[in-house]
């Protein structure tokens, strides 16, 4: 595959929501899905669903839509999710326990197969039946589990040291949900998950909203 | 303010990272930052970067660059952070703990004030400093505390209900956490968090990365 432009990475966070929408459609027994009903389901306009969905190859039949099938495939192989990869986490948390026991992971081609943390009360727990070993042991584990993805749910304080553990494990993508920029080797793949970055976008839905609604409504008072 | 279009969404969502990175500058001391300083952290092109910073209404000084004071101020302005807003949160499982735990988001602008279960365990208990009340007190609570922003963290099948609940009571702004896409009325409005979009983008980082060292050619980070 050839390198995918940074200007595309919205499309790429977009596609597990049009996997969502395409496994529910699929599940009902539906076939065909128009764009006009992508459009209103991602609030994005026609031409945008067009091009969001022609980076996976499948383009749609003009006048008729996609084939939901066709698309579900195109989309996973895209992301590579035919098989799950397997991750290991570190952290748990609270946020890591949120992690553990998302129930769509799996859907999204997403297997965290162990969690590890410093805190003596946590080693040797199950978390939504993933044991949580003690921090010390995770080059072991990493080696022996084969695993190539680590999630970073520690607090921002910690997360440096951690990424440096699975970087030296052998870690080639790391997954940071902490509140921090970590530094790694050009060689690791770093995603930093900025949740607020979700809070900026409602609120300008927000006030927009309100700015619309006192142009176009009488003001209503209790 | 006009309505922003869905294509900046992409560009407000990033704004809570520069707003990072800005601030961490603004409390080293540092007073300019430079296009290509911030295109590096950002991982996006020179040309990106000024696009997305001058939905804000601030342009850099060719040649210098931004001041960072004056770029955290409209950052701030545009997303109408300067006051904090108030929420309330539904759902004290473990992702709700996570997010009441999160130290990040009232430099956001985000004041989660009070939670809420049906689970009889955790009501009247405290998560990180805010009572978790009774779900059926949702309606007078809102009213209350005059709070128009609900986050909800409670799983998939229970989420339309608690939006209802959440509208009924005079909530504006949903933020939706759950794996499920919501029905509301138009008045209202929704941002659903969809967790493995981060993931998705990963994916595509991580297969580049190896396909590029299996060339051994320079490796790409975005």
């Amino acid at each position: 595959m050839a390198n995918i432009k940074v200007q595309k990475m919205p499309t790429i966070r977009r596609l597990p929501t049009y996997l969502y929408k395409l496994s529910e459609m699929h599940k009902a027994g539906v076939g065909i899905v128009a764009t006009p009903e992508l459009a209103r389901y991602m609030n994005l306009a026609e031409i945008v669903i067009r091009k969001d969905l022609a980076i996976t190859g499948v383009s749609g039949q003009p006048g008729v839509g996609y084939k939901v099938c066709e698309l579900i495939d195109a989309i996973r192989r895209f992301l590579q999710w035919e098989n799950p990869a397997s991750a290991i986490l570190v952290g748990a948390g609270s946020l890591g326990h949120a992690l553990l026991g998302y129930d769509g992971f799996e859907d999204y081609g997403l297997k965290i197969i162990a969690a590890f943390d410093a805190d003596p009360d946590k080693i040797g727990t199950l978390v939504h039946g993933r044991e949580v070993f003690d921090i010390a042991l995770l080059a072991e584990k990493v080696r022996e589990l084969k695993v190539e993805l680590g999630i970073i749910c520690v607090p921002a304080t910690y997360a440096q040291e951690v990424a440096d553990a699975m970087v030296a494990a052998g870690i080639r993508g790391i997954w940071n949900f902490a509140n921090v920029s970590l530094k790694t080797p050009d060689h690791v793949v770093v995603q930093r998950e900025v949740i607020a970055g979700g809070f900026a976008v409602l609120s300008v839905k927000l006030r927009q909203s309100m700015e619309n609604s006192d142009r176009t409504e009488p003001e209503l008072k209790d």
